[in-house]
């Protein structure tokens, strides 16, 4: 058995599934991370556990966190409706500091299991505006995390990996294809049906469905009929 | 009523109370923040929820956060032993990552709140040895909030404040003496009773009753008899 660990964080959706793959494939021990922060669409958590399964990852932890009573989000605040329509700017999907927030607490575990490499599946193409999902948000979050902790201060020096922070939703699908993913078990809609079915017109379904078709590859997403 | 808002995180323990003052006498309406991250002293959270009443800020929330689950901290691992004795070097009372997760957090809220204030009460001085404490860390943490945020991205500019970051535990005791803050209802003991009684022999009760003596003030910490 290999002995690098790495901490994958986990939604469920495309993105963090091709993350996983990749990171199986450079021969990590993964230890994957999901968080129950008051989202609307907790089918993603089953999915992230039942991904983690499939991948055969050494330890799979959901994290509850109390954020979705901040606010503030179309994603965790049932008065803000998930827009269907494409956004300029910023959208009301986004969810303050998430990255940010979930990166922390997967540097916590990370320097508790003596893991140096982190992997996170943002992407600054296809990303839908979020300020945290750049790379010059990442480059400043692993000079923190080396001033940060007991493991950065005494040298050993963490890396973000974010493998996909280039590529557009059909490169993804097309990395994801060649190591053999199967799609159908991800769910990337922001209100999908706690079966995993998805809306098809929010956001990140439309991303999603280019992808599809810009990649000419099958799409295996469940849609509500 | 002041405009000016501020996210305080509020542990319960004497400095962040004397921060919480601070912030108070500097005009700031305060949301405090507390974490209930499996820390073995839950006392110092009912100390955040009943210094939150005496300082009358605007809100106070408690965000519980499964962090405990990863161990590798004598705060959250029953398994390891709180040490009695002074430590060199980082001790296993350092919870990994643990500021960055909490300055994190309490970033989402301000956003939420709209609030570009963040006051904290790490110490570089007499500080146990926590990397977080830093003041090299803090200043990073203010340059990531300004990249991970919409509010940092449209400009609006968040500040990491810490008042104490350059006191001694005696002069910060003088500073909230001098703001009247009533520190027996602080509890700083790594291991104190569910009524808050403290240990007296734990390093964060060997500071603390130092302070008390070289501030040459009253001490009015309840230790266990």
């Amino acid at each position: 058995m290999t002995n690098k660990k790495a901490v994958v964080l986990l939604s469920g959706g495309l993105d963090s599934a091709t993350v996983l793959a990749i990171a199986k494939e450079q021969g990590y021990a993964c230890y994957t991370l999901s968080f129950d922060y008051g989202q609307r669409h907790k089918s993603e958590l089953k999915a992230a556990a039942k991904l983690s399964k499939v991948f055969g990852v050494t330890a799979h932890k959901t994290i509850k966190l109390g954020m979705g009573e901040f606010g503030g989000s179309a994603l965790t605040d049932d008065d803000i409706d998930v827009p269907i329509k494409k956004v300029i700017g910023i959208p009301v999907t986004y969810v303050p500091a998430r990255n940010t927030v979930f990166l922390s607490i997967a540097l916590g575990w990370a320097e508790v299991l003596g893991a140096k490499d982190i992997f996170i599946g943002v992407n600054a193409v296809d990303y839908s505006g979020y300020p945290d999902c750049r790379p010059e948000f990442i480059s400043a979050f692993e000079s923190l995390a080396n001033l940060a902790t007991k493991a950065g201060v005494e040298g050993s020096g963490f890396k973000i990996h974010t493998p996909l922070i280039n590529d557009t939703k059909a490169q993804i699908i097309q990395k994801g294809n060649a190591l053999n993913i199967d799609y159908s078990a991800t769910v990337s809609c922001y209100q999908a049906t706690i079966k995993g079915e998805a809306c098809g017109v929010c956001e990140s379904c439309r991303l999603r469905k280019q992808g599809f078709e810009k990649a000419k590859a099958q799409d295996p997403t469940r849609y509500k009929s």
